[in-house]
């Protein structure tokens, strides 16, 4: 069966998975952007933005590893948007522009539907109202034998995590300290779920810890 | 004046710098060793241990910059014994033989008052009841111009934290999952208490992280 993967999600010094105050201007949250600074000069980062050069090496090698053989996505409204509530403004269709770097079925779990949106590139957003298992099984029949990659947030992957759904998990934990905004492990006992620490190296980056449920 | 310094603090992936259920044969609580990996083979650790070899390089240099210029230490009873609740047996002396490897006057924070113990080679238990305030005064003066370290646990560490009495405190953040155990964050905003990340490190055993407030 196609698995759930989680890659390059970063983590602060201080245990946060995204800072607070999302808004239009800070996707991430407040100071989120530095839990990133590992991936942005990566080559394969770099290529998703449609540029050239990069650095290869690990952290280009963990970022490759999180786009292969995905055949869909699952997100949390709030990586959709910085809107909550009923959806206002129809115009709008993510962060990333008229051909977003999924190019493959993309699933928003939300409570308020919407139609679903195809975009250039092959992503099409599909907003789903019944709750992370029938995500989960939309995904998995859209991913065509592939696997589905769980991108965010915070939350979202709280509850995956809880319902022992996650097959893996690619975390780099780096050298940043946010103070406040969502926290990831709190109350989570991992070992207990299943989950086990099965890879780890280190870059002048982050650490790259690879936790698999056995 | 001397500063409150806090060096080789491990931090496990999940955020626990110590596991649960400390007793005589978990010093530093259950699955608590995996946090000292990164140490236990640097060549400073080994000498402490009155051994020879052990490993220089990043790791080692991070352990040796503990023992420089300290001249007294703070920790918390349960670093001090397993024990809890009123002294009853008189004759436990620490983890850590007859001539513990501190060698100067180290306070121990209790509840429960007990006469000061003299050990070879320099180290001085003094128990203190009168709170963290009291002990960081009474580290000091007996410090002599050097500095204080303070070796935790996590309560103790939070209640130094939350005072804004730690001016250094070095991080080992390592690749393990206790899953349970002492938080040492939680609720804790470092930015916000002053705590600024000033150097980072990585080796194959851990991330280092030195925080200063600032």
């Amino acid at each position: 069966m196609a698995r759930l993967r989680v890659h390059g999600f970063a983590l602060s010094l201080d245990g946060f998975g995204a800072g607070p105050a999302q808004n239009l201007d800070h996707p991430l949250g407040l100071g989120g952007m530095a839990l990133h600074n590992w991936q942005f000069n990566t080559r394969t980062f770099q290529r998703m933005l449609g540029l050239k050069g990069g650095e290869t090496g690990i952290d280009d090698d963990f970022v490759a590893r999180g786009l292969e053989n995905i055949g869909a996505w699952i997100i949390g409204r709030n990586m959709f948007t910085p809107e909550r509530g009923p959806w206002l403004d129809e115009n709008w269709k993510g962060w990333w522009g008229d051909n977003p770097p999924y190019h493959v079925p993309v699933f928003v779990l939300t409570h308020h539907p919407r139609p679903a949106i195809e975009m250039e590139g092959g992503s099409v957003f599909h907003f789903v109202t019944e709750g992370i298992h029938a995500a989960l099984d939309m995904a998995r029949q859209s991913a065509q034998g592939k696997d589905v990659r769980l991108g965010g947030g915070v939350s979202l992957l709280r509850q995956y995590l809880e319902a022992q759904l996650i097959d893996e998990m690619h975390l780099a934990v780096v050298p940043a300290l946010l103070g406040k905004g969502e926290h990831l492990f709190t109350g989570i006992a991992l070992p207990k779920l299943g989950y086990q620490q099965l890879e780890h190296c280190t870059t002048p980056n982050a650490m790259h810890v690879v936790l698999k449920r056995l």
